[in-house]
């Protein structure tokens, strides 16, 4: 069975590389900005998207893709609920998006208006970490009822990201939560990757994440000049 | 390449299903009641496990098998600790157990000794559902500070249990949850399942949870006889 189902696997990957390329390559061309978020269900994703455009309002124009297992739209919803455009991608049962949803999902987007594109993954701490998508920048959002032990059990996915978002630091104190552990579990896998912790509930720490931002959407600019 | 995909990926669920009655009929054979635990990452499985261990000491033999994504054993050591035969799986990066595994692990297990038979799948809400593993039955772990909305947005996981485990009821104040709306979607998926609220922290709900379990094992040996 592994002889059948390897090869095609592979074979997945190296056509989802090829266009996640694209993908990069037409974002840069439209001037866009973009951040694959990924996730466990549940760590406040959509939240976190929230609070991030509110945060951002009048600084720049942002669109979100949304992806889901299931034909839903309620995540979509909300961020249309505050003006902001918003694709809701089905992945029909996948458990991850890939670049070619993505780039479908792009189209429906005004691109031309926008600064940042956020994309939402599919709530999994295994599968999307295997899909580029084509953005700048991919981050993780672990939060603090998950537990300390994350990164040593889910690592792949702590690999290729820029930055973690430690989010719903306002349970701290009603959880055990090891701060020290799992930051040393991280570091181990991603030496140079910045962990901001923070709250999307209380507003704690979202402008060191927003500053954060900022500064890799500056430094590309002026990369491109 | 969906014509190439589609056909590999029937083909190994066929022979898991094949698998999975095999699994079932050993079991059976031994006298092993067995449960399949599926559940986000960090929904409290393992704490779960161990409450449960703890409160069916002096009544059953308990065997746990342990899935993870990683060559880590933190969950099965913390089985072990307490006296519990205990192995685990590696899935080398698959965000599934599946019943080729599940083979592979009970034979490392004393099941001649045993009464019960707990496995602990990876952490995910996709990628489990598609697969049998040849146990009696199969139950889902929920927890509170992952939100209300899940059983709309993961339901394909939600449709193949028999009971619904929503842990983490002691964080309930300081999170917004509303019961109705969760529940709401349960029963629309799976209008027959027995939903149990419980903290395997404070130990609350505990006991309902070890009398549905002991139903659910009586019932089956009165049905063998």
């Amino acid at each position: 069975m592994n002889s059948i189902r390897v090869p095609v696997v592979e074979k997945i990957l190296s056509a989802n590389d090829q266009l996640a390329h694209q993908n990069r390559s037409f974002l840069k061309s439209k001037g866009v900005f973009s951040i694959n978020i990924m996730a466990s269900p549940g760590a406040g994703k959509t939240s976190f998207i929230l609070q991030t455009i509110q945060g951002l309002k009048n600084r720049m124009n942002v669109g979100v893709i949304e992806g889901d297992t299931a034909a839903v739209t309620i995540d979509a919803d909300k961020i249309s609920e505050v003006g902001i455009p918003a694709v809701q991608i089905n992945t029909g049962g996948d458990c991850h998006l890939d670049a070619v949803m993505v780039a479908g999902g792009m189209q429906q987007l005004p691109l031309e208006n926008l600064d940042l594109m956020i994309i939402e993954n599919v709530g999994n701490l295994v599968c999307p970490a295997a899909f580029d998508l084509g953005t700048d920048i991919n981050i993780l959002i672990a939060s603090v009822p998950e537990g300390d032990d994350k990164p040593y059990k889910y690592p792949n996915i702590y690999r290729g990201i820029q930055c973690l978002v430690l989010n719903k630091t306002d349970l701290l104190p009603y959880v055990d939560f090891n701060l020290e552990y799992f930051k040393q579990g991280i570091r181990i896998l991603n030496p140079g990757v910045d962990i901001l912790p923070l709250s999307s509930k209380t507003g704690e720490g979202m402008d060191a994440w927003l500053a954060w931002l900022c500064k890799r959407i500056n430094e590309k600019k002026h990369a491109q000049k």
